[in-house]
């Protein structure tokens, strides 16, 4: 699935994102990310460690919602499939480091594996505020 | 569960507050929402004709996020039970407009019914960045 304009200029700017995953008994946890865009997938990265990481491999359906830092009454959210690899030498995490700190990414123990989470739009929402939605997918 | 002073900090200040539920799948969805706090309760208001007022009625388990604006990479995850009452005369919507757009809740047609959402949370947590979290709760 293609991602929108308004998509793309939300996810590619150092704006924070909010993605939830489902914990081990279903209910929704949330965590704020870093995110960049590659193609018509949205990527994010985490260690294997982290509970959110066992989420998605667990339940690969998440909910990632970027606001407009302009216009706060807009947001974007996307719904979709998860998938998960390994970021071989931190690639991703450091262009998303450059871009969102300036600097590359801090030094982390060798053996603390970091992933790569790709993230497949599946139903594509922009809220306007007032209860306003439509879908851009 | 008292609610520690931090997450107290955070919502009562008009920052916006991300809320995730569950659709008819299972699957997690995210707003982002007014929040306001009463007692050990968080509390926001929404239209009963919403997707997330359907949600809530059938899985009221719900995660409420709120970014620290200063500092940005630390905020509070709220995981808990939602129950929804009517905001008998949009007194908590009137409250939150009040305080997050300095003006009266603007006017619905009177067959709009208006929900009060009540989050007793059962599990705080307060992300520091760089990974490193602390249960408040």
């Amino acid at each position: 699935m293609p991602l929108p304009t308004d998509v793309q200029r939300l996810f590619r700017a150092p704006n924070f994102a909010t993605m939830s995953t489902l914990g081990p008994d279903g209910s929704p946890q949330t965590s704020i990310m870093w995110v960049e865009v590659e193609g018509d997938e949205i990527l994010f990265s985490t260690l294997k460690s982290r509970q959110k990481a066992a989420n998605l491999t667990r339940d690969p359906r998440v909910s990632v919602l970027v606001q407009d830092p302009d216009r706060p009454y807009e947001y974007v959210e996307v719904r979709g499939t998860a998938a998960l690899a390994e970021d071989t030498g931190r690639t991703v995490a450091n262009d998303l480091s450059l871009a969102y700190a300036g600097q590359p990414f801090r030094s982390e123990p060798p053996d603390h594996v970091r992933l790569v989470v790709r993230v497949s739009p599946r139903k594509i929402l922009k809220y306007l505020g007032s209860g306003q939605v439509v879908r851009l997918d």
